[in-house]
């Protein structure tokens, strides 16, 4: 079981690092003293291939969609809570909306696979697979064409936005039960016992969490299905979590930036990572969860994150919150004197 | 040996912490999950005593101070940089201003005591008590009177900030030598063996460092002055530290946010707070600094820093950096909608 389709996602050239590195050493600090901002800076301009890199139309893309994991009780919210996400998305009152608009960042909410119909709305891209995936307990989540057809998805709205001159695209998610998928895909993909990999998600108490843990062992000792990225897809994840999949790779072969969020969009990385290790390249992370299994994830993936705030709520919060330090990176690398031009004296 | 001027700084109330945190919690997302953001949007609601806090003007303050201490080479930078960096601020091309530009803030630097004259700028604000300390191994830093002026003079500043509509302030500095200062303050009023509070600085190498200590040490000897606050200031201090010392004092009169920055700004601050303990009910704190001794503070202070990005820049790039996450706490509290409001089943 393989994706069909190909992407083209080239490594990073470590041609510019050198002069990189002198432009950032010779601005007017001590050196190495913007810490984790010069390295975002570095990979920016490895990224664009330039000493002068730029941000343009940063956008957020939220995917939602719904699991059918859900009726077995592994949220304290009902599956309807995501329909209603949506529209309170489109109505502009969620998070996600409030820092969007804090950072002038564009958002669009894709409909990969809510169960319910949504209305029509400039901000919607109506792209629903299915009204939800299978409940993976009992059978796969998805069919392979289904999930070929959301990271398809996923991946042409990402060039859709990318033609629209966005150079630095974030993630997020909204779907009742999609930390029981992240949950396994960690656990399937990063070789770790299942119950070390789940966490509260949405606000579980310990009986909950423990009772998530059973259903989760059993969905897996179900399945056997070993660590194929797509196939671990197919079978445990979400329509939302395979068109982020998809979105991450178009972007990297686009050559944008992918600011990273939490648990869910790093699982869909995950995915994405043991198809073309080259997208990490791409990513910076904007932060790390308080969702227990994210900081193992973001180990397996070897990510730095920018913030480490608790948050654990979703919807591409963390990354976004995170802009302005991607932003305080570009700036400082394009605007601050150097030591010749500001006629400040070295250091011995 | 006492503070002459006084303050009137009010501990917070708790009155509002039920409403806000009911607010708080009836936004839109999991119980608890915007994390940090959460305890900011509390405490400024407190400070400000409202449900709907506001931030305005927020305003950058940089204080730059001469150190004798630097004529026994413990920085690898000479002591004309100071003024260079001066200069540097107000062309504009130093960290501090980029950082602040990109959050709209306003700039002031402080001549609170350069080693040498500047040019007349609609940014600076001439306010020198001294060309700069006394080398502290042979002699007190300060007079007492030069101390009472210097944080008198913070104090005025801040005032008149505040008069001009600003209710977030950010204090940062620029003086070569001041990690020198900031270490003894720290080990002094600590209560730590001076060697466990001395870094790197601006980028001592190792045998730097072991020099640095033992010059500390021997100071500390020729002194023995104890945890007096104003006195440990007056002995070892800088006028930019003493400045900041009255400033953070006077916002806290104002019922202003103070946004504390790094290694020198908090070492201020734990003087203001031996003096005025609820000086520290109004401190937002926005980064740990890579500088080691920034962490023991923070801890004696119990200050929950915002970032954690390895940063040792000083001039207040840390805080200014970490400003928009103030900003998505204060965001979210008024613009998020309810559950109520966006129609969206609660947790069962």
């Amino acid at each position: 079981m393989t994706l069909k389709r190909t992407f083209h996602i080239e490594s990073l050239s470590a041609e510019l690092v050198e002069p990189l590195q002198h432009k950032i050493n010779n601005k007017t600090k001590p050196l190495g003293s913007l810490g984790v901002l010069e390295r975002t800076a570095l990979r920016i301009g490895q990224i664009q291939e330039t000493l002068t890199p730029t941000l343009s139309r940063p956008t957020v893309l939220v995917f939602a969609g719904d699991h059918g994991i859900a009726t077995e009780g592994v949220s304290p919210y009902p599956q309807e809570v995501t329909r209603q996400m949506v529209l309170n998305f489109l109505a502009g009152g969620a998070a996600i909306n409030v820092f969007a608009r804090q950072h002038d960042m564009e958002l669009f909410v894709i409909d990969a696979g809510v169960n319910g119909d949504l209305p029509e709305h400039p901000q919607l891209l109506k792209r629903k697979v299915a009204p939800g995936t299978k409940n993976f307990l009992r059978e796969p989540a998805m069919t392979p064409e289904q999930c070929e057809q959301a990271i398809s998805t996923g991946a042409d709205v990402a060039r859709q936005v990318r033609q629209n001159g966005c150079n630095i695209l974030v993630c997020g998610e909204m779907g009742i039960g999609n930390t029981s998928a992240a949950s396994i895909i960690l656990s399937q993909l990063g070789d770790f016992p299942v119950e070390n990999c789940v966490g509260p998600g949405a606000g579980l108490a310990n009986p909950g969490v423990k009772k998530k843990i059973e259903i989760l062992q059993a969905a897996i000792r179900n399945h056997r299905i070993g660590d194929n990225p797509f196939q671990v897809l197919t079978t445990f994840g979400g329509l939302e979590i395979a068109m982020i999949c998809g979105a991450y790779l178009q972007a990297a072969q686009e050559r944008m930036i992918i600011l990273v969020d939490g648990f869910i969009s790093t699982s869909a990385l995950l995915v994405a990572s043991r198809l073309y290790p080259a997208v990490l390249d791409y990513c910076i992370f904007g932060h790390q969860s308080e969702e227990p299994g994210h900081r193992k994830m973001l180990e397996l993936l070897r990510g730095e994150p920018l913030l480490r705030l608790n948050m654990r709520l979703g919807e591409g919060t963390g990354a976004v919150v995170a802009y302005a330090l991607v932003e305080s990176a570009v700036r400082f690398l394009n605007e601050m004197a150097s030591f010749e031009s500001a006629g400040v004296s070295t250091a011995s």
